[in-house]
C-alpha cells in the first residue's frame, strides 16, 4: 500500500520501519521539524514533509502517529478533500471518533508497545488492537497489523482506553518504579546494573504466575518497621516518600482483599 | 559445610536449594510450623524441627531466613551456647549489628532476588551481598556465595539498606504495577496475556538504556487531557487514583529536572 506518516516520533519511527520491511511504499512523513521528518523519510525511502498543505493526495492510506494532545488538530487539515482516502491513527487513549465527520473512512491501528527511536523493535508479537467505522478502513487497519504482527485483535474505543491505562502502569509507572531505584543507588554510588537480574526476573515471573501470586517484599509481609524506616529514608523526596507510602497501603490492601498471609 | 536452616519460606526454599545442590549438607530446616518445615527439610536431605531448642549444634553455619520482623526474636536463643558457630542472615534491611552481644561470628548473604517457592531459581547471576563482623563470619559468607553465584559484592549496612529500598521500587512495586494493571484488564476482559510482551520489553529496554532515556507515555510528554481523563477513570479506586496521581507528578518533575522533552 502507499502510506503517508504524519509524525516521526518514537512510534512513528519503528511502525514506519516495520511497515516499509513487509513492503510497502511510505511515499512521505510529515513532522513540524524538517530535521525528524527527513530522518525518519529518508530510513523509510519517503520525501520529508513539514507543510500539511505539502501532503500528497496520491497515498492509500495516512497514519496519523502524533502525540494525542495534536491528533485532532491536525485532521481537518489533512482530511479535508481526501473522502476516498483512509486515515488511522496509532493512539490508545483517543477514540475512533476523533475523525468523525472530517472523514469517510477511519480506523485506529493501535500497537500497544514503548518505543524508542534508537531501538527498532520486531513487531511479530507486538499486540495491534484495530477498529474501523467502515468495511474498507476496518479491514485497512487488520491488514496493515497482519502484515507485520501474529497478535491482532479487535478492540472498541472504549475498551481500548481501559487497555491504555493498564498499559501506562505496566509500562510507564514501571519504568518510573526503575528510575526512582536508579536515582537511589547512585546517591550511594551503587551501579544499576545490580538491579537488572531482579528486574528481569520481576517481569518474567508474572509470565508464570499472577502479580498477585508473585508479591513479595516488606508492604505484602505487611512489615511495619521496614515500611516506616524506609518511608522515613525517603524524607528528603516527597514525591518519591508518598508513592513508597501509597504503593505500600495500596500492596497491603490487595493482598488483605485477597486474604493472602505471605 | 553443615548448614541449619532457620526459616523455610520463599528465600529459604530457594538458597536451600541452591545450597544444597553446591555440595552442601543441610542439616536440619526449622520453620513455626511442621508442614513448611517438613517440605523443605525434605526437599534438602535434612530433619525439619519446629522448637528452636531441638536445632543441633552440630552446623558449622546457621543461616536465619525469617522475616525481617522475627530476627532479632529467634536471635538469643539460636545463638546462645553456640560461639564457636557461625550464623548468617539473608536480610537486605537488617543490620549486622542485630547480632550484636548474642554472637561471635556473624554476617550477613543477602541475595537481592524476589523468591517464590514454587519457582527455583538459577542463583549463577543473581547478586549477593555479603558482610561480616569477623574474617571467619566474612569468609564464610563469601564462600557460601561464590559457591553459586558469580556476582558476589561486598557491601556495608548502611549501603545495603538504601540497596533494599531500591530493590523495593524496581520489584515489589513494580510487580504491584502489574498487579493493578491486571485487575484494570479484568474488569474489562481483557486477559493479562496482552499485556505480556510490553511488560517483557520495558524491563529490557532498561538492560540498554538508562530508565529515564526509555520513559514514554502521557506523564512524560505532560499530555494533561489524557492525565486528567485517566486519573478520572480511577475514581472508585482511591488508591489506584492516588498512585496514579503521584506517579504522574513524579514522571512529570523527573523530566522536567532533565530538561527533558520528549
Amino acid at each position: 500500500m502507499k502510506i503517508v506518516f504524519i509524525g516521526a516520533g518514537n512510534l512513528a519511527t519503528n511502525l514506519g520501519n516495520a511497515l516499509h520491511s513487509a513492503g510497502n511504499d511510505i511515499l512521505q512523513v510529515y513532522s513540524r521539524t524538517f530535521e525528524s521528518a527527513s530522518t525518519l523519510a529518508t530510513a523509510l525511502g519517503g520525501a520529508p514533509v513539514i507543510n500539511i498543505e505539502d501532503v500528497t493526495k496520491d497515498a492509500d492510506v495516512y497514519i496519523i502517529s502524533v502525540k494525542d494532545s495534536a491528533i485532532a488538530d491536525i485532521i481537518p487539515s489533512l482530511c479535508n478533500g481526501r473522502d476516498d482516502k483512509i486515515f488511522l491513527h496509532t493512539s490508545g487513549s483517543v477514540p475512533l471518533d476523533v475523525f468523525k465527520g472530517m472523514a469517510q473512512h477511519y480506523g485506529v491501528l493501535y500497537p500497544m508497545q514503548t518505543f524508542s527511536k534508537t531501538k527498532l523493535l520486531d513487531f511479530k508479537n507486538i499486540p495491534f488492537f484495530v477498529e474501523g467505522v467502515d468495511d474498507l478502513a476496518f479491514e485497512t487497519s487488520h491488514h496493515l497489523a497482519d502484515s507485520i504482527s501474529e497478535r491482532v485483535y479487535i478492540l472498541s474505543s472504549e475498551a481500548r482506553k481501559h487497555l491504555h491505562l493498564a498499559a501506562v502502569f505496566a509500562c510507564n509507572f514501571v519504568n518510573h518504579c526503575y528510575e526512582i531505584s536508579s536515582e537511589l543507588l547512585g546517591k550511594h554510588d551503587i551501579p544499576f546494573d545490580v538491579m537488572l537480574p531482579l528486574i528481569k526476573e520481576t517481569a518474567n515471573k508474572v509470565h508464570h504466575m499472577k502479580p498477585d501470586e508473585a508479591q513479595t517484599g516488606p508492604a505484602v509481609r505487611y512489615d511495619q518497621n521496614i515500611i516506616r524506616m524506609q518511608s522515613e529514608m525517603l524524607r528528603d523526596n516527597p514525591i518519591f516518600k508518598q508513592i513508597y507510602e501509597c504503593m505500600s497501603i495500596s500492596i497491603h490492601h490487595v493482598a488483605q482483599k485477597k486474604g493472602d498471609n505471605k
